[in-house]
């Protein structure tokens, strides 16, 4: 994990004797904790990685996590207590003048105790740096994430064996979460969205006991943590039969996605692509409105960075990974979306996400 | 919603205007921000609310979320761009000078923004009243816990129906979610942990492919999260027959659980219900050790404030929703832990986790 360490401080802007990782009690974790140590298993609450600029990294870490711990390529330090984390970050930081932080991960208390282990030092937010180094995976990454991929694009082609009339959204949502498992996903890497009929129309719905008539949009959305990396995909089905709105919505959204994908390549900016997909959204006149990004980077945390989106300037870049997803809403009617994960290459883009697409009727 | 914010106001110990709340991107969002607006659908990444003392809340939601927002009973403002959400946290905070601040869930980069939208402004760490207030659940808290609490319990009356020896422990982990779920969990409320034979020694053992021995231990310590609210249940089994030694350790612990469960109710001090609890623990000399508390808080989050745990002073008062979770771990040979979730009574306490404790040998 050195080089991901070395690539951080290369990327500063502010000059730092060293930076500083710190994680809260769940959920107020940094994941980029996980990113420099490389941890696949432990919680880490309240724990500490503090980096070096020749690429080393010391741990901080509670009893609890010893054992998971041990065996990377950090220097580790253990506390039983509080008092004692305080001291350990009092001696590692002895020296230190100008720290950098990442204040997007870190919590105001955490700061606090950093500032109480080591008065007058400088916290510098470097969130930047970290930002613009995890945002461009190494290949390490790329296979987790395609791994990742892998497994929501065999539960998005079991949809149509699983899926009927009369299925509650909240059955669904388990069935989705319980194949990602069982094709040994650690857990969904966000809470899966099962939304059926006019509820498909809200673009964060909820799962509840809505259940599915025929007639009605079925919109999936869902993606798998594997080795801590995120997958993130969604389809649309519909029940039944399929209406001539029904069609021209989702033609229009597959043509927006088909459209953004074509755009994708290293130094395009991504607020184009997702101009270029939206244009194919805004004919539709009437028809919905996309209130959404087209894309955004995934990663360790399922939004890693980057947004394609209006007004946003990201020029792509060689391995970043991208959700493409267009998706068009009509509030009491219902919606459509269709989301892919790609991986950005010089003349073009990678699908890692492979289920079909093909308008299904359940 | 109006109650909980008042009783935050009336657990300060400074004097403030008003109190802001304020949300990062996943996983960085402040869990008592839904505690205030009593929120069960969206993620609102990225917004905040901010409190006054008649008990009033205004929310500043991003448009994506605002389908989500309206209807309860905060005033809500809707922001479409960043700029756009500076501009509404510089109207509302005006005449505002001292602003209570949620230290552990509020991060360096959100509390810069404030200060940017609102220069002058004193920050103050509110935290320690957060958590005061929300420790102690309110009624409507305590059914939403039951009910998670019931789901987990039913699931954990079912684990001898599906575990059998050479199960992988991620298999058995993809039963949990997809119980939990099926039954009308939302997600689980953290990763399920699945550990067999010596795996059982680490805590916080990371669910793999290990499959499950004769002779094992089978360790799974899970959790619901419905309608946002967590549940929390450990139960530990033996594959095909159990040892001597086995049977000490699960004896011991059992034993442990009876005694600090006997030892709750309000007015006690929770380290000395821990204190109860581990010498049951300490006197199987040789047999293992317990390295993590006896519990801790449950509610919105799987740790929602206070531990009952050596040298942590903890009341504990009437409401207080806590696990009882005793354990031992041997390393290289195996671990046990029972866990069950309580609520503190005046008298004793409530067990809301319901399922069998029995050694039970799949």
């Amino acid at each position: 994990m050195k080089d991901r360490v070395k690539r951080i401080f290369s990327n500063l802007t502010d000059n730092v004797d060293a930076i500083i990782l710190m994680n809260g009690e769940e959920p107020n974790v940094d994941l980029s904790f996980f990113y420099v140590t490389g941890y696949e298993s432990g919680l880490f609450e309240g724990c500490a990685a503090i980096l070096w600029p020749d690429g080393k990294s010391d741990v901080i870490s509670s009893a609890l996590e010893e054992s998971c711990a041990v065996g990377g390529d950090c220097q580790v330090m253990v506390y039983a207590k509080l008092a004692q984390r305080v001291q350990l970050l009092k001696e590692r930081l002895r020296g230190v003048r100008r720290l950098g932080i990442n204040g997007a991960g870190l919590s105001v208390s955490n700061l606090e105790e950093i500032k109480r282990a080591s008065p007058g030092i400088d916290a510098i937010d470097i969130s930047v740096a970290i930002e613009k180094t995890r945002i461009v995976k190494d290949d390490s990454e790329v296979e987790l994430i395609r791994d990742a991929c892998k497994i929501v694009s065999e539960v998005a082609d079991d949809i149509p064996d699983f899926l009927e009339v009369e299925m509650k959204e909240y059955e669904a949502a388990a069935e989705l979460s319980y194949k990602m498992q069982k094709k040994g996903a650690s857990s969904p890497s966000f809470e899966p969205i099962s939304s059926f009929g006019k509820n498909s129309a809200d673009p964060h719905h909820s799962p509840n006991a809505t259940v599915l008539r025929k007639g009605d949009f079925a919109l999936f959305d869902f993606g798998a943590k594997y080795r801590r990396y995120c997958s993130d995909i969604t389809r649309t089905f519909v029940a039944g039969k399929v209406s001539k709105r029904q069609r021209e919505m989702y033609e229009a959204v597959l043509e927006a996605q088909a459209t953004g994908l074509a755009t994708i390549r290293a130094g395009v900016n991504g607020k184009d692509v997702d101009a270029a997909a939206r244009s194919v959204i805004d004919e539709l006149k009437g028809g919905g409105t996309m209130p959404h990004s087209l894309g955004h980077g995934l990663g360790l945390s399922i939004h890693d960075g980057g947004r394609m989106a209006p007004g946003v300037d990201l020029p792509l870049k060689k391995n970043m990974i991208l959700t493409v997803e267009p998706g068009v809403y009509a509030p009491g009617y219902g919606g459509v979306r269709i989301e892919d994960v790609v991986c950005v290459k010089e003349n073009g883009c990678e699908i890692l996400t492979s289920a079909s697409k093909n308008l299904t009727v359940i």
